[in-house]
């Protein structure tokens, strides 16, 4: 059931890139949330291909349809299954892959595990199959919003060029760009290095970072399932990620114990921290204060160069980019991340409902 | 069921800091395996406390009993049910713990989270719990060896010190040192500055470089299920984690795709890449070559300094470390991070086998 | 993740009965079996409704289309989704149902266990489900072959008449009446049976019995995973099952252990025994004899006559039947229990890869 | 992961009859619930072999320790470890079992499945593994208690001797008599008979009936997780048994739906049904009324008398009945059929925390 995510909010997802379809039964859905299917159309436009020049000219609607689970707009209780056909296939442009593995890609990998594999587009390994999180990760939201958690994701890196840190940031900014980087002014310079790195035929990676607001205390469970644990799965299963931090993250680890702490205060309201260095996950259960962290995109693997490869019969062959790809991934990454960030809150909320007698 | 880990190769721990024992019992080992007991009690040993001037002082023999699953010295099928006492508890270090919440630590989420929590060493919350892991990562070890696989895990990086790149190293010197940094000069650095930090009664965090070599190609399932995610899921459940990369990682996001791509050849034997910025994982699936991680520890939350926080009641207080901490986690943390790889890759070498009709 | 069944071999159903589509997605299928679609579809005419006047006189084509998992005819190891689209509903037969709780139906329960629900035609707790489930079965059916494996359902009990022991029948007459009884004689019975229930706008229950052929020894894990746990498990949760009984049975209960014991002996090939009350599984694994269960079904809920109930409001009603059902459940039943079945051997054959080192 | 039952409150056993130690642990049981350890020894008393004469001989005392998971005296929302020493092994009485098949035990499928087995006491598949159920079911119970819930199980058939319904019994009288049946009089008969049975070194099977009261409505969940189908899953996986029914059963299958369905009144305070066919559960979610099932275990195995068997090189050999054991199982398997039942419905309690949003 590698397919399947999460507990009791949990998703299963379909599809290859260029087949019939994919799409996601979300199951354990409480009943009675408002359905509101303009907000899902909305999440999965700012994902879907073609949006600006930045990104891969493959033209879909990604329009859904929902087939069960919700009456007179609201959920029922029962699953949620969602279908988003595809349109613009373009499978001839593939037909070099089927013989050839694209270095990086999965072709080599998928061919060796299962010995067969839908070649086109790269079917079920194509990042295509997040468009269903993302329409899962919309009806989570939904149910978010009952608990007034936020979640706001936003490109924090391309190539070298990077933002402050979240706190120096006006997160609201984010969808004023192509680039998704709420700054305006860096957000230009990442524009003109994605652009510059496309006419070189050429991709490269970068960070999103993800910042969710007003967490209840208590969501997380111990020991293998930290939130931060299921944090760091949700974004590692994402296509092309290559790590995962949290809080302080990598930087923290040059710190002393006497710098990294976050003391305690009382804020006459309710406890608090000084420094927020935890990202608000204290031994894997939420602490109330922002949680954040920072997910690494590494470049396309897609170059519209020639590389060299084998192919199946293991001879040494050419294989050149074809077909249409993003030269960075990380503006479209963003609904993505906040999409399975809200898939392993909404878990974790309904999971804590039984941390007590 | 957040106290257990794997689908088919599964794990549940359980135990307390300063309760009666910590155990594990390990569901799903396959049938015929020999059990060498002395080999999971080196595993032990090289995680266990005080084993050097760099580590804590608390003394704890972990001495294991196995209570089932195991015949004749072999594995049945059934159940290993494994359980190490605790002896060496000094609970009253902790009543000052009991009203207040030390800083960075899991006091105030389990608090609030449950209603009631076991304060004497951190409970649950606290690292003695790896020991169970360690335990049953042992088992996962020897079934590893069956197929040739080899984990190796060592100190990269403490505070500012770090190693060269992995292929650099010669793996076979970890354990010749107490920090378990395998280049010798290096690990004097190491060892000095966690001293130094000790004497300041501070901490410092660091880092753990793991390296799996002789993969067969084809471990780790699609989309929910990629191998590198559910490392990841493993290594961010180990306490004081704070980051996973894999591959080329962070730095990775920098680079182009045309440097970062892994071309293939073959080397007359079999499909090899050229680079290994892929971290042998592509798709989420092994694609033969050395699969290598980094895992992030923040500097021990308990240092010997006072401390600003609050108490149950809200009121602010002055709190200051007491028991027997470690100085620096990731000497001991080498043994944990791979025995939770270990579980992983048995984990998924068993999930391989119904991969094909 | 109520929707979901099975550990590797794993299905997940969605859909109502007066909804868009039903449909099921079917995880873990190994890769590289031949879809064979019009085996699928002959095993969904068996199911649906409308074969005969014995059965409901709801049309519908039950034809079903698959949008993923499935390239050049052979499975791939990806989730492959099946939808079958609801043509014929007539929803405002069940305008009645919206207000009022229909007596031993799911009304009552789902409107107070979620607080809404979707009462046209039962919605999700309607059989129209189980086509989903029949589909997918016919694809565990399809692996089963690999290994040999035979299944056999048939109708055993209507009412008060019923067939001898399985072992008396030729269970390759099965689908030669529309009772779908191997016994001819009993078959006429039968059939003459819930025609006069019909007529009299009343229904019945009955049995189905299910055989399994050839299985090889070893399926089955201990403790929870037992395997007539798990073949108990399916079959209950079919709609209208009351009872689960294999080997024996509840009249085995009745015996001495010295009639009841199945004696081991050499049959030259392999280790059978004499007799088979274990019903080809002991400890809850396979031991290679027959395994066969008896599946109880109550009569159908739907009578067209009035009956006493209460509304939404809590006031007394009278409902009456409409819309179009089955006078008696087990004929159409049959490939229902065959499909849940061979979804719990695919599963177990499966994990039994994993037994041994 | 056969070892583990449930998805919230869920148990993992371990151990062997012979072995040192059995044991469970409870992951998920809710923080703050109050530890009853008297209680936990009464139940574990009510299922301890050598209570009377017409139980098997063996002497355990079965005293547990908890390990972890509570504190003074409340659970703390972390894994509950409890063990169970072995003390009365006679070890030797087995020798006989190593080479040789008893006939139905699960001596041979277990040599076949895993090429491994502990023979002694029959290893894993003794029924002693169910004492940990038994501890862990009587934590269930403690928290049940909260919300009223109550279980009645006792011995309604011994052969031929049976009960009338549950209806007309005063459940209160069970655990008057060695047999645990509420009616004195038809206690007094089975127990002659089952002292018969003994003294014809012969064994017999039975049923025993469960009865939940006080259930909320709205417990189960729809299509796979129906109530009734855990509960199945639960009794099928108990040693011996061979069938499961709730509400008509079996016998349900003869009636017509005008007699079999249960029409809705209400009785001024809420809605209930006039008739419970339906054993308290509709579409598979409780409705209010009293949940209630059968449950068939077959004649014990062991037999004092010889029997044709083959051994483990296929020869054809004759063994007889050695060790300590029952004539007849079900009075003891009473507080295990009732420690299954509290598994489920303290499950299913908590899975209903989110059922609404």
């Amino acid at each position: 059931m590698s397919n399947t995510f999460g507990k009791i909010f949990s998703i299963t997802t379909f599809g290859e890139s260029h087949g019939a379809a994919i799409g996601v039964i979300v199951d354990g859905c409480p009943a009675g949330l408002e359905i509101d299917e303009a907000f899902i159309q909305q999440e999965l436009d700012r994902r879907k291909p073609g949006q600006s020049k930045i990104t891969t000219q493959r033209k879909e609607d990604d329009t859904f349809k929902i087939l069960s689970g919700v009456f007179e707009g609201k959920s029922t209780g029962t699953p949620i299954a969602l279908v988003i056909e595809n349109n613009d296939q373009r499978s001839k442009d593939y037909s070099h892959v089927a013989e050839s593995f694209r270095p990086s890609h999965a072709d080599f990998t998928y061919e060796k595990k299962y010995g067969i594999r839908d070649y086109r587009g790269g079917g079920r390994s194509s990042a295509r199959e997040t468009a269903a999180r993302v329409a899962a990760g919309a009806i989570a939201k939904l149910f978010l919003r009952k608990s007034e958690i936020e979640i706001y994701a936003y490109v924090s890196q391309v190539g070298e060029i990077k933002t402050p840190h979240y706190t120096e940031l006006d997160l609201s900014k984010t969808e004023t760009n192509i680039v998704r980087c709420p700054e305006a002014a860096i957000a230009e310079k990442m524009i003109a290095l994605i652009d510059e790195v496309r006419l070189q035929r050429d991709t490269i990676g970068g960070l999103v970072t993800c910042v969710i607001k007003k967490v209840p205390v208590g969501l997380g469970e111990p020991v293998f399932g930290k939130l931060h644990a299921a944090l760091g799965h949700a974004m590692l299963g994402i296509n092309a990620v290559k790590g995962f931090e949290y809080g302080s993250g990598f930087e923290g680890t040059k710190l002393r114990g006497s710098q990294h702490n976050d003391e305690f205060y009382n804020d006459g309201e309710r406890i608090r921290t000084k420094t927020n260095h935890s990202g608000g996950i204290q031994g894997g259960i939420s602490n109330g204060e922002d949680i954040y962290f920072n997910v690494a995109f590494k470049p396309v693997a897609t170059i519209m160069q020639d590389q060299q490869s084998v192919n199946k019969e293991g001879n040494e062959v050419t294989v050149s980019g074809k077909g249409r790809h993003d030269p960075c991934v990380v503006p479209r990454a963003v609904p993505i991340v906040e999409a399975m960030a809200a898939l392993v809150m909404a878990d974790f909320l309904l999971l804590a409902r039984s941390s007590k007698v």
